[in-house]
């Protein structure tokens, strides 16, 4: 925001703009710092600062308060710079789809920039360029909170298209907040991979010094490089520092914190691998590389909803959002449950010919509709028990499940077999 | 379900019923065991026997088969004893609401029967007499998805009587599925709380021989009776044996596994206590005792849904429900985020009087509006940010806080205040 009133009188009168370098002089005491944008929380006159040591001041102005331009700031320069090739290296593939790990932070202004290049990217871990010629393009430059299922489909084209077309493994730059949902997408939409598809993200941009996108970027490349891996993972910090990375099966995985760097954990299921400096170290079965071709399922039905049962869910509002939809997948408590009202819903929904699938908001465990009246009754209403799969993959899945077939049974069959490790086998309760 | 066809007919003439043991002839194979109920996921033609090693097997019935009745099921009789009252002894009060921890598997037949009496409850851990006077009541008896507003309020009145006339700790015996948002509603609508409340439950009814259910209600018992503590808790196991429990506070607290026994673990917050056998140890800040009496805030406004944000969540649906009600707690993905079209859906609700809080489905970690424009965008359109508290805690609160004023400012004045553990002091980001 722009400085109105005294403060921008004095900006003004000295010809500071921000990011400028000023000096503000209020009686006895003197500030010099990069001018920053007004923050609609400050009073309005208060100037606030960048000092050298990277911390924010905030200077309340007063009539005779003295503001000096010390220097301009500069010209914003990032040179486009081709990447180098070296024939006797395997390509890989670097297909920015924007978020924290493809933005950086302007120290003069302290905003976040999302546009980073591809390039950009790579030249700022000049060390990938070590291990494997870097394929770079900026697919989409969006926070993933506005990720749409047109943009996994295109995402997932472009990965085919990258395998096929020689790149040993896939690096997907992408916002950490729906990194799981894309990763499940992808998974479901892509068959025989000739290599890792490693989805990877920062909870830090990758400027700043305590980013962990080198780390991630790094181990994500030496997983396609050398990992004999044919699945589609999420690759990120395995704990706060930067010691190791794990691989977590792309369907198996969530965001378990808003900012920690190992935030994402594999749930009802071992990481893929663990990858530390060189060493790549498989922790679960997996699927090796593929001969190929790299087979394309990119039809999806978006006309589904997740919803998430608690007291007080009104029958009506579930009736109202069943009537939009094609399928409907149930985040219930426990063991998949929901109240008796909803039950009634679900067979209304069921007759209409509404898919209901059922997982567990729990997260962690399965779900059995066989154990207590209330499951039975869901089972007899028609509600499809989804075994440990996770809520945000089985809508993902349900989307793409639609995609693939108009016969509800056909769905039903493609729902209930594990098709990219996202359903563990029965066992025994 | 009962048996038609050649199997009913076998049976009718055999003078057998449900639970009856009978033996079953076919051909040279003779099985004997307790006739149970068709299911029906069975064939018309197999009956079911429980066999005396306790397994289930299904028999395929021919019109040759013979069926003989070996003996009657007994009669089910299970008397009425009066609890003992010890005056030397301090009263803790136990308010049973049904679920698991209140149920019996009938063995004959292998159904769950959620209708045991208080007493029962009590007299199947008599160890709890040694530690107290128990006044026993049913107050519900139901499955806890299948609770409602009106049953936390009813709880609440029964636990401030309780106290109010002498108990030094109720303890809830309640179904698991729902128990945080009832420890949340609970500590939102008691005040000045004069012992213990503890919800406690179970992951095995408490009639089998490996049930959670009595270690839970003996600790549970033990931390009314000697615990210093005048708030809400939920108290479950620490871990998959019976070696320690832990209290978790009853904002803070999330069931996180469909089965295990320590499936509740506190998030953003260490546990209150552990109890370990009779010990009782503290492990968070806490509220005391108080002097008393026990107030009771327990008006509350049910019209809230709580909203979880996904890839391809439909601003259509978002706009249709915020129609139907007063407030919404989105729970955004990552810091808090939601797509550019809810935004706009949330400014649209907010316009129209609509509270829109925000919390985050990581669950872990803290919701933070400040850092990317989504954020920033969504604070302009009048959303609010909670900080770490947790998106079921938040919805319940919302509706307590309506239900509390009609101002609307004063509901969000409530709802940034820290009223019973749920909101941690903003820590620098």
């Amino acid at each position: 925001m722009k400085y109105s009133g005294l403060v921008g009188r004095l900006l003004e009168g000295a010809g500071a703009e921000i990011g400028d370098v000023i000096e503000v002089r209020s009686g006895k005491e003197t500030h010099s710092g990069i001018l920053m944008p007004h923050h609609e929380f400050s009073h309005p006159s208060v100037i606030t600062l960048k000092l050298a040591n990277g911390y924010n001041v905030g200077i309340r102005v007063v009539e005779r308060t003295k503001v000096r331009l010390v220097s301009r700031k500069e010209a914003k320069s990032r040179p486009k710079q081709a990447l180098p090739r070296d024939p006797s290296k395997k390509d890989v593939a670097v297909i920015s789809t924007g978020g924290t790990i493809a933005s950086y932070v302007d120290y003069r202004t302290g905003a976040v920039h999302p546009a980073i290049s591809a390039e950009e990217l790579v030249f700022s871990v000049p060390e990938l360029m070590d291990l494997c010629n870097v394929r770079a393009k900026v697919l989409y430059s969006i926070l993933s909170e506005n990720m749409k299922v047109s943009h996994w489909q295109g995402l997932a084209r472009s990965v085919a298209h990258e395998l096929n077309s020689g790149a040993v493994g896939v690096i997907i730059p992408h916002g950490t907040d729906t990194l799981g949902f894309t990763s499940a997408a992808l998974a479901f939409m892509l068959r025989n991979l000739t290599g890792p598809v490693v989805c990877v993200g920062a909870q830090r941009s990758s400027d700043r010094p305590s980013s962990d996108a080198i780390a991630n970027l790094l181990a994500a490349t030496r997983l396609c490089v050398e990992g004999d891996l044919g699945e589609v993972v999420v690759l990120m910090h395995g704990e706060t520092s930067d010691s190791f990375m794990l691989a977590h099966r792309g369907t198996k995985v969530r965001k378990m914190h808003s900012s920690r760097r190992d935030a994402f954990k594999s749930i009802n299921s071992e990481p893929v691998a663990r990858v530390e400096g060189s060493d790549i170290k498989f922790l679960n079965e997996h699927t090796r590389r593929a001969k190929g071709p790299v087979e394309l399922k990119d039809k999806i039905d978006g006309r589904a909803s997740m919803l998430h049962f608690y007291p007080g869910f009104e029958a009506e509002h579930f009736d109202l959002i069943a009537k939009k939809v094609k399928g409907i997948v149930v985040a219930g408590t426990g063991l998949g449950h929901v109240s008796e009202d909803i039950v009634r819903s679900i067979g209304k929904a069921v007759k209409d010919g509404v898919h209901v699938y059922i997982t567990t908001q729990c997260l962690y465990g399965t779900v059995n509709l066989n154990v207590y009246s209330t499951g039975r009754d869901m089972i007899a209403a028609g509600a499809v028990p989804l075994g440990d799969m996770l809520p945000e993959t089985a809508y993902v899945k349900l989307m793409w499940a639609m995609g693939q077939s108009d016969d509800p049974s056909e769905v039903r069959k493609l729902m209930l077999t594990n098709i990219a490790g996202e359903l563990a086998p029965r066992r025994p309760v």
